[in-house]
């Protein structure tokens, strides 16, 4: 199919782009050195993609996550890196899945729920899940009670991704995992999971990486200056334009918000409404803004997660060819 | 099942708000005179409860609304308040479809699609769809010249929806019908279709309301002090918990954000992730923050349109217990 006659609004990704992306993390952290987050993409397609290129331990954020992981034959070694009061779902695969712990509520849940592998997770500075490090050693200990392998810390600093300079990131990085490092002294184990794409290169504490933007990037990371290129945009119709603005049929249904306004080559964005965006010539560029009724038009989204999520699948894109699509099907809870 | 065990995050609907929310309005706008818009809700079961309060027409936004409904016997009359430029697949059904047109490519677009009826869409003030009021007529003719039925007009004041005086709303929509009344005298037809929830007793030129976020609300139309309740939540797990804050698992992808945070009763919300909400205890409130981990929180969403998008079913709660589910069926494109 030509990417001219795909319906709107659609998920676009450029292949190119994303193997340069995928190929370039890889080169840089082969093999179970990179545990690539699936929570970014929800495609088990792309992880497949990763892990060919040789990532074979993979992290997720929900129990669909995880289950359609499993489901894909992806399931070598999955982490749920969050926090779960029920983990019977995770107990009853056919895949080695690992879960992360703050509390004696969650080693319970995980002892309860069949699951044997835990990693104990500790707040690194970002203030959302996560025991204090000076707890984490009792955290471990109560796993072991329970019968459970702990196999290590993990410990996002997420806090640390937005920081506009590398020095800045690199710093503040160094701090979040002076904690992890201590916790990990108090807790053993092989693993020290944490890091994203943000701090991917930053990061020398961690055994394991856990990025996902990475493979298509959005609007916000593109601007931290990583080796990594704008990958996917939302495919999208003009479908009504006047001399002063022009509306293309993406909108808050999908497009995350939480980062702001996507971005349109060109063009200013005025706002985003249920089912469109509305926009117009940019005064500083010097392209006319070409928007006639039918036009298509690349939209930018400011965040991938929350955009990725809307949406049912990725079409893949080399040149004018939509050559593949991929369902984005590890949606939901 | 109880609400107590219901995997999270999920979103519950009270009945007893739903069924005073659907009857209030039942009893200012019966039968025809509202025309229920779909894209809020995105469930055909929420609009066969509309249906059976005498609601026969329906207002949508995609085209898979319009079929979603359909295919649920919903199809009397169906209006696509919105451009496609590609309208083959309304052609298709067994049902009334009427659309927006306000270019002589979306005339043409209605018209080689097979549809037989259109409105012609007026700009009343909000920069997005819609022709001028003084172009209202050259479209119309252009539509009836291609043998369309131009059944009259519609024209959305969504700017004003977000006054929050009640006496501002009443004067900025007045402006706004009065474009619409000046491109309907050039039109014809029995329809003029307008208004929205934010001034659905305020708009008295409209023949029709479209609104939809009536029948669930959302925290900022509550701010409007209308006749309709919050029925519809995130019911979250707090998955985490310290002395400081509280984490829920709900998060950007169960939440629209672009109305701003959600909000918890009695907490203060400090900011969203991916799949959680961290909060703490507010300062102003006498109560104390409930939240240790394993205990269940309300989410309030800003926006109720973005946020129902994400999921894909409705929870109908009564008190403590889960009575039925309905599935939002009419998500995507």
């Amino acid at each position: 199919m030509k990417l001219r006659d795909l319906a709107t609004p659609a998920l676009v990704v450029d292949v190119a782009a994303l193997e340069h992306n995928l190929e370039a993390m890889a080169k840089e952290l082969p093999g179970t050195r990179l545990r690539p987050h699936v929570k970014a993409t929800k495609c088990s397609a792309l992880a497949k993609r990763q892990a060919a290129l040789g990532h074979r331990s993979f992290c997720c954020a929900t129990l669909r996550e995880i289950e359609g992981m499993a489901a894909a034959g992806l399931g070598d070694d999955l982490l749920l890196a969050n926090e779960t009061l029920d983990a019977r779902r995770l107990g009853r695969l056919d895949a080695r899945v690992t879960v992360a712990v703050d509390s004696p509520e969650t080693v319970e849940a995980a002892a309860n729920g069949g699951v044997h592998e835990v990693l104990v997770d500790v707040n690194v500075g970002l203030p959302r899940c996560g025991c204090a490090a000076e707890d984490a050693g009792r955290i471990a200990d109560l796993a072991r009670r329970r019968g459970l392998t702990v196999r290590g810390v993990m410990g996002y600093e997420g806090h640390v991704m937005p920081l506009a300079e590398r020095a800045q990131r690199k710093q503040a990085c160094d701090a979040s995992m002076a904690k992890l490092r201590a916790a990990h002294a108090l807790v053993g184990g092989d693993v020290i999971s944490a890091g994203g794409t943000g701090t991917f290169d930053l990061n020398d504490v961690a055994t394991e990486i856990q990025a996902g933007s990475y493979s298509l990037m959005d609007t916000y990371y593109a601007k931290l200056g990583m080796p990594f290129r704008l990958a996917f945009c939302i495919w999208s119709t003009v479908v009504s334009a006047n001399q002063t603005f022009a509306v293309c049929d993406a909108g808050l249904k999908s497009l995350g918000m939480d980062h702001g306004n996507p971005t349109i080559d060109g063009a200013k964005v005025w706002f985003c409404s249920d089912e469109h965006v509305t926009f117009s010539r940019d005064a500083e560029s010097d392209e006319p803004l070409a928007a006639r009724v039918g036009d298509r038009v690349r939209v930018w989204p400011a965040h991938i997660d929350p955009t990725i999520a809307y949406h049912e699948r990725l079409h893949l894109v080399s040149g004018e060819q939509v050559i593949e699509v991929w369902p984005i099907d590890l949606r939901g809870w």
